[in-house]
């Protein structure tokens, strides 16, 4: 085994966080949408990104999407793999903070342990829980893609909300149901709290 | 086992590369450096981001020290978990392309098909392979840290140009030695030759 410890020695580069914060004219944040399948998130981090981008604001959102197809797609749904990508969706989220980015999550992210350690890895002005807590018999009507009919058949496992706990936010510094209210206005009063 | 395929479904959202381009005033790049430890990789990166920063292009060096230590701290340096590394380097690469960043990497990267595979990743005009060329008895020479030495002792294994092979590239858009010029020539005539 290559001695690791020994060999990773810290490399300063001269640009630094606060220079790139400088350059884009804002801070970098990260705004952690947190919440069950069809609450609401990947909606209302889209509409949040519309609004911060005619700002000028440099964001960018990571979800399932783009992540589960590349940097994730060697983990499966189960626990351990669950926790493993939020683990790197975290680290991902720190390196773009650090290039000086708004970066917006958007995973169910159901684990209170990995949302801890995922705040814990930044500054308190930096990262935002967001927990969209619509509840399950909202997102379950929903259900645009047929997931939730088929997690009920047993035909989808670990599906959050079913076979697999969803544990609920407790220090989130917003708490948003989206049964009565659209997710652009939500995303709207959200932009407008931000202070970058 | 949740059924990924069919649960993984495109998220379209509204704000894309072409818009962060726009904004950022400069389109992404991934500037991919490869070569043996010592041979400069990590000082040109350096030298390259403060020229292009001051040029107000968003940059971000992707090097060992901020993804041995956080994304691929649970990679050994095996060739399964160099392998490992590398492909996590380049998702992560193509992330923050997508977000509209020039991004520096710094990995000896040693095997061809890796540095393929990140080719491949990216469209012609966005990848740039520049091989830091300066050889074995030059670098070694430098060992600043000492880990030829104890990799010479085999003290440290899988150490890349000892006991590790490092597989020349030979498509590389630039190839540059550093025993005779500075590193800040290098990446002043570098930075010279990109569009953005």
């Amino acid at each position: 085994m290559f001695d690791k410890e020994v060999n990773m020695y810290e490399q300063i580069f001269t640009v630094n966080k606060s220079d790139r914060n400088k350059l884009n004219g804002h801070k970098g944040k990260v705004l952690w949408l947190t919440g069950l399948s069809g609450s609401g998130k990947s909606t209302i981090a889209n509409f949040l990104e519309q609004i911060l981008h005619k700002k000028g604001i440099k964001t960018y959102i990571l979800d399932g999407d783009n992540v589960r197809c590349g940097l994730c797609r060697d983990l499966d749904f189960t626990e351990v793999g669950r926790i493993e990508n939020i683990r790197r969706v975290t680290e991902v989220a720190k390196l773009m903070l650090d290039a000086g980015i708004v970066v917006i999550t958007a995973f169910i992210s159901p684990f209170t342990n990995e949302r801890q350690i995922a705040r814990k890895s930044f500054q308190d002005d930096e990262f935002i829980e967001i927990y969209i807590s619509t509840p399950l018999e909202i997102a379950e009507k929903r259900d645009k893609k047929g997931l939730y009919k088929r997690a009920r058949c047993g035909e989808l496992r670990n599906f959050t909300g079913i076979d697999s706990p969803y544990e609920v936010p407790v220090k989130a510094e917003y708490t948003i149901d989206t049964s009565n209210q659209t997710s652009q206005k939500v995303a709207i009063e959200l932009a407008n709290n931000f202070k970058f």
